[in-house]
């Protein structure tokens, strides 16, 4: 069993790839190079289905270029649910391919409501499809989770993931400004509200802890917030973070060294728009084409976090 | 402008139908009336096509019979997502298909990301389809928004909403055991936090109120809390409520009255398992198939909820 477990599986992952950054595969059809939408038959986006095969093609070409370097990557549906039915074929085609090259996959649905939904949820955007002509095919090895509606709402999600040897990554403190409206406010005891919800986490994962010591229920904690990164590290050390931010929302490789455990673990750091658009930054543009732009900034990404982490 | 207001039009809908009574449509294949099952080529669901016809007949024929007596329906993404594309391609369809009908129509998505995220969320699950060989399609009219993640996730959704004459509901105080957890922890002044997420939900509002002095921005709130429903239709004067938690979940009609102002406006009531399985009700089975059931649920929980309101 514990040889299936999501964290010791995705740990195991991060040592052979030297690395706890993944990349986020999130999509948008005007900014994918012109050589994928050029060959299309429509070329502006206008037909959901083209979109969504130029969409897949990039995203397809992309893990191509990272698969030799990280761990891991998140796909985030809402690029996808932007052209309906094709494109979710082409999400459900992509998670097959990130499958197929060995990288572990999140998706990024954050979905969660009344139990019998969430269950519904976690079969759709969780499981393996167990339909006919899909048998095959493999569902991410975890997802994210929204926790406003509290444990009944996020349990089918873990009962899923168990099942299945997956995962899951409840949102706990997020990377957007935002988020403070609610994330920060303060309860009656002073412990603002993200820290009550980090312990429900830790405490919603506690039946699940694998070989390496971290459950399967993992949190979303936003690279933004370095001293509460800090904070929420030590007060669950059994939860593995999903760390986003790094980057397109500004923050730096330092920042995130805080969400890591003196041995290192404890943690995967995203970047999305920074890697798979990086032949739009000066820094990675040159000879090669846009790929190599692609493969530039994610080495030197990876450099830049083991910099920080004093690797 | 404000004859497409959202509140408006949907306030004018209920006044039609004289109730404020909406059907959710939360379609599970196993429990679908046999007739349905049977002529399909697999009738066990284990083909991810078939189930969504399946699925789709039974909620068109819902349709057919409840769209008499209502002014909208709920339409739940969980239960097509289990699907894959080709339940999207079967919620899609069910979409146009309440439009046709003339009913209005929520996506109970419970979408919310950062915020170019979250814009992609609104144009894929809100806005109408502007693609190639779908021109003529329809989104809904409304979606419901997750809160976690405060003000700039929420945000795009209003405006995708705003430019198109649509709604959004936030969930403010749901249905669910559990979500008291999260919703009713007590912030430092004593105030439980579905009462700031109430008042940001308000002021989020405040730029689109219609003629009828609801805003464009409603709000979720259990009937399965009743005192709270109270409290939150003083606190929120602008705001609509959809109100979901009445039948499968134990609310009751009278409980329910506590949503609507003296005027009788203020909230919609959803009922979905208690009326689209209603064939499996001791209360409602009899002559005439389960379409005939349906329909006696749909006349019976009005008339319950009219009764409760004093009308």
């Amino acid at each position: 069993m514990s040889e299936f477990h999501f964290a010791d599986r995705l740990l195991a992952a991060i040592a052979n790839m030297k690395t706890p950054l993944i990349v986020g595969l999130d999509p948008v059809y005007e900014q994918i190079p012109e050589d994928i939408r050029g060959h299309k038959s429509l070329n502006d986006g206008d037909d959901a289905e083209s979109a969504a095969d130029a969409m897949l093609e990039f995203c397809t070409r992309v893990l191509k270029v990272v698969a030799p370097h990280v761990a891991a990557v998140k796909i985030n549906s809402a690029f996808f649910e932007m052209y309906h039915s094709s494109g979710i074929e082409a999400y459900d085609a992509l998670v097959q391919e990130a499958a197929a090259h060995g990288l572990l996959v999140i998706g990024d649905v954050k979905r969660g409501d009344i139990g019998n939904t969430s269950e519904r949820y976690a079969l759709g955007n969780l499981s393996d499809p167990a339909f006919v002509g899909m048998e095959e095919s493999v569902g991410p090895d975890a997802i994210t989770v929204a926790p406003y509606m509290g444990s009944d709402s996020v349990e089918p999600f873990i009962k899923v993931a168990a099942d299945e040897g997956k995962g899951v990554f409840v949102l706990v403190r997020t990377s957007n400004p935002g988020s403070a409206e609610i994330q920060e406010q303060k309860l009656a005891d002073g412990t603002p509200l993200y820290m009550h919800v980090a312990k429900l986490v830790e405490k919603w994962g506690a039946a699940s802890v694998g070989k390496a010591g971290y459950s399967a229920v993992g949190a979303v904690v936003g690279a933004t917030h370095p001293e509460q990164l800090a904070e929420l590290r030590a007060a669950m050390p059994k939860t593995l973070f999903l760390v986003p931010g790094l980057g397109a929302q500004g923050a730096t490789a330092r920042d995130i060294a805080r969400a890591f455990k003196p041995d290192g673990t404890g943690a995967i750091i995203n970047s999305s728009r920074g890697i798979i658009f990086a032949f739009k930054d000066a820094k990675y543009k040159g000879d090669g084409g846009w790929e190599k732009a692609v493969e530039r900034a994610v080495i030197a990404t990876k450099k830049e976090i083991a910099e920080a982490l004093g690797g």
